[in-house]
């Protein structure tokens, strides 16, 4: 990156430091992108923890004074609480500001974020960082974990693009492969690379856990791996899974045809039905680079 | 363990020194419960590749050769060779010696063994030590693999204990947690916790290739987890899918149902139901031990 196109920003302020949030806040430190650090929590109580932290110099449960002054914030909270402090940031963020979030559902945010920041001389644009893990809270946040990611970012017709590109520099910095898609387009794809791979796992899940409740233990890696992010949190997913009702449905269904014809071919004995199944499915895992 | 217990056979025969055979073979050498090392190929141009290795001590595509005068045959070739051989090893093997093998599947591999080891003065039990990986092939092979990993064994009628003993006793040092149960139960327990698995990774891997093959690499760790056992190998996986069909076909059932009402529960915005299923889902696989 060139010089004249480095990201220099004076404060930065993340709004609900969980693990991703924090794991944010610590990667624009360590790459020289910010000199402050504010975070807005929900919790007054967690308020000497974040101070604690080197990567946080300042700490508030009032969204006005967090967000304020600041160049660049990200929205890090539940879904259902970006939505209701979209209106709040647009109100107050300062001319310039770039404000983002990292929700895993872009079309009622952007649609929402369109209808307020309308006019503002603030700029918001839709960021799906797809870091994380099934483990939560701001203790195990590292940068490490936005190494060689996807972040999906999500213009709409009120994306300024000069603010879009700084925010594609910034995630970028901060170790993400960036794409561009539209809400809508957005909201199908992730339903189908990661809320669908969700439901089968947790599906999975509780039929072996109905079945065979005494043998789980014996699993070897292949039913550890498969059922890993059934560990996610059940509010956070119900919020994901029911924002995302429509695309869900009809990736279900497809699943469930799949699944019916391996039933199917299994039951009648039908050999060359199941290995080419398994063929497509062997194929179809070996595009997918497990060194990233 | 005892220096009275302790393990010391002359020569141990793996037979089909894959992944899993050529990992058992290199286990046996280092916890030195063996002097020599024999294996069995059914590939002529193999021969060279095993003799290099330094745990081969001699390989042969004769397989009365390789049995007869060995203290320990472990049959480690695809199931449906493994029942083809057992004839011709219950003929060969010398007196006391130990005959166990490492299939998928227990029924009809113990069958067999029942009908074929009668009477003989070699004993037979079979073994499902699951370890192993999407990878297949020697050239991964590694002691490692074999740690902390569940080895079931499958004790019947002709199981004589002293042999039982000292089977359950190398599968243990070599690395493995034995439990022992019957083939029947054995199939059923591992169609939950083993085939299901791959199906449904295999079906979740086969819906979202069909529906957004162009956006499957943006995808993160929980798709790449979720899927990676659908890499496994199509043809021995047949063999395995359709040796357990019963049990498999009660199984899939089973997931449908969930994945039913899983759908239904989206479908109607049904955020209670949806997040009791995330909760069973995610309190089930803390039961699972990640650390070994």
């Amino acid at each position: 990156m060139a010089q004249e196109d480095s990201i220099k920003l004076h404060r930065a302020t993340i709004v609900g430091p969980g693990l991703l949030g924090a794991s944010i806040a610590i990667g624009l430190k360590e790459k020289e992108m910010i000199q402050e650090l504010w975070v807005w929590l929900r919790n007054e109580s967690k308020i000497k923890d974040c101070i604690g932290e080197d990567w946080c110099d300042y700490a508030t449960i009032n969204l006005k004074e967090a967000i304020q002054g600041s160049d660049l914030v990200v929205l890090c909270t539940p879904i259902e609480t970006i939505v209701k402090h979209i209106n709040l940031v647009s109100e107050w963020a300062k001319p310039g500001c770039i404000v983002t979030d990292v929700g895993s559902l872009k079309k009622r945010i952007c649609e929402e974020a369109e209808n307020r920041f309308k006019g503002k001389q603030s700029f918001f644009t839709g960021s799906h960082p797809m870091a994380g893990s099934e483990k939560s809270g701001m203790r195990y946040a590292d940068s490490k974990i936005l190494q060689n990611k996807s972040c999906i970012i999500t213009p709409t017709a009120i994306t300024d693009s000069v603010s879009l590109n700084k925010l594609e520099k910034i995630w970028e910095v901060l170790g993400f492969r960036v794409t561009k898609m539209n809400p809508d387009k957005h909201d199908q794809v992730v339903g189908c690379i990661s809320h669908l791979p969700h439901i089968m796992a947790t599906v999975l899940m509780n039929t072996v856990h109905n079945s065979c409740p005494q043998q789980m233990e014996l699993s070897g890696d292949g039913l550890k791996d498969t059922t890993r992010i059934a560990a996610g949190n059940p509010k956070l997913w119900e919020q994901i899974l029911l924002g995302n009702k429509d695309n869900l449905v009809s990736l279900i269904e497809e699943a469930q045809t799949h699944l019916q014809e391996f039933k199917e071919a299994i039951a009648s004995n039908n050999g060359e039905k199941v290995t080419e199944s398994l063929m497509q499915g062997q194929e179809a895992r070996q595009c997918l680079n497990d060194d990233r």
